[in-house]
């Protein structure tokens, strides 16, 4: 079992708020995260998938293929966009960090299987600042 | 003489949108710059000051100082704000990486006079991404 | 499950020196790192927190609040101090990174539960520069 | 358990072309990476080994012994080399980041034992660029 | 006046070798950077260029063009190929880092004209690994 | 003109302390920065070197010269060091980073023209953190 991974970027707006709160409490949990104009992140995105070499290439996956795949499917839906607003997979979800990268898992996770049947999806791992990151591994 | 440099960071929305132009336009100039529902980045700020060292001391500026006062004229009025709306020194502005250099210049060059007579500001430069990045001299 | 994480990092002093050897033995086992006048580091401070989400913010563990705790817990009783003279839990220790890495998760692993009960402490990753790190995990 | 990590770098040619198939079909399933002429990177090596540390010393492994080791049997034979051509653990095997990272793990899992017997070789982690790496934990 | 820069990366294989020379005088003088089956590295490329910002965009130069035409006149030429056999303008030449950013700002210098004829290109800046790396101001 | 540059780094220890002033004074002016028992840094060095390339070799300076030159006057004499006590360039001089890098081209500049006659120190520059770092030019 080989763990092979592509990183990628992309620079989005979003806030923390939940609507069920007050603007008060909303502020009171978040802090800065809330401010209503929103603010933003270069986000850096790591893909991790498994799997073993094919003899014939040598790879797990098609790296070219994956940061095609990611690109195709995640970076075009949030590059440039708003995290709450533009994007449809998030509507009605707080666009924590936890969140985004569990989304991006479930769109991921089948459509990996669609350009390499045998290698699995291991890990998102998801920079809101160099400082600041998750990683999920699907459970 | 020594140039000394201080880097600090925010996280800020913006979107490049001429008003005067029509949304078609804004478009074709500007790409998913110009996102109605805003984007955002993980800016990086570094302020460089130049002068010659203090015999007592060993600096041209105390470091400390400048983090704190580049943090309560700058970071404070940018960080977790959106840059067209939240932030006063750039109303009727664009929202460019060059034009946010210019207006951080306008305000850190005398206030860094207050905490160093001596020494003067020589350079901002500013990454938006760390792909791109600007940087101004004052002319 | 996911893994959240949050980056700190301290400027310290330290040395590797073991006070039952002779100057000459701790030389041949330390070699440099056993310079009877110290030398120092920038170390940087991976702290990884694992739990599920709170439906309600979206977060594991709010991560404003890791980074004050780190900060109160670890930061202020390591950055510019000592390691061997200064830091009262590396006393009668070899200030090897590895052992502060320990002694770091007996400190955060029970502090982490009062500001997040349901979440845990997974990770303690410390690089005493960038091509030199460890990991602990608890066990 | 800790795990303790050491980073090298190597800078090498290589490239990727399965001699059973056609120029035509080398370039469909590899692209640019089959260029006849070769091309290269500046790899970067992480080698984390894993075990208790030593009460006398502090220390999983020594990591000026861990970056010796590495530098002789790995560095000394892949560096400003073309990974095809030049290295012996290579030839006959498609020179992708993955078979790379296993033949390392074979010929440093043992040569770590006799530096540290106690300790054992936990993961390769290769980077063929910052943005394309693998791991390799051995099974 | 305000210096903009973009960073854009490429992989290559090189040699340094001067045919005038013996094997013997080649290797004596450029060490394990005249083996013979070459080696590589990942180029990272920062253009910089200066200029006064458009009071319409705010721009010196659009930076999405401005990438587009370092991929086009220069990444395309040298990405994944020989920078001695495969690439027109290095023929003839020593590859080295300092010969490489010269034949770059010959090109360039007049192409960003063509994009944006008020800027003019300022600096070349060429790494040929983390830690060695070059600028070219054009004289 | 090309401008060449080379980067190395040391780790020491130092601390920021004028002997003229009262314990209370220095800790006024310097805060945890005069710690008794120290602190440190992995300090990162660039010394940038300009000249024209020679065309045998297309160097400026050959790198690895230049690399092993600082490493025999500078890095064995700082690396695994107290800046205040075990360094004789230091003897009697604040340890700030300002006066480190002008010691420091007091010894490179002459040092260079005797691996580089043609050639010529332009900078030395050198980070104490990544976030605080200083520039000199000779003047």
């Amino acid at each position: 079992m080989i763990y092979v991974s592509r990183k990628e970027h992309f620079n989005a707006a979003h806030k923390l708020y939940n609507p069920i709160w007050s603007e008060e409490k909303n502020i009171e949990m978040f802090g800065p995260c809330a401010n209503a104009n929103w603010h933003g992140h270069n986000f850096e995105l790591i893909v991790t998938v498994k799997g073993t070499p094919n003899p014939e290439t040598g790879f797990v996956i098609d790296l070219k293929k994956l940061s095609l795949l990611i690109r195709k499917e995640i970076i075009e839906k949030v590059d440039h966009k708003n995290l709450n607003l533009d994007v449809d997979f998030m509507f009605g979800k707080m666009a924590s960090t936890e969140n985004i990268a569990m989304e991006f898992w479930k769109i991921l996770a089948p459509a990996i299987k669609t350009i390499a049947p045998d290698a699995q999806l291991h890990c998102i791992k998801l920079y809101e600042t160099p400082r600041n990151f998750v990683e999920y591994l699907g459970e």
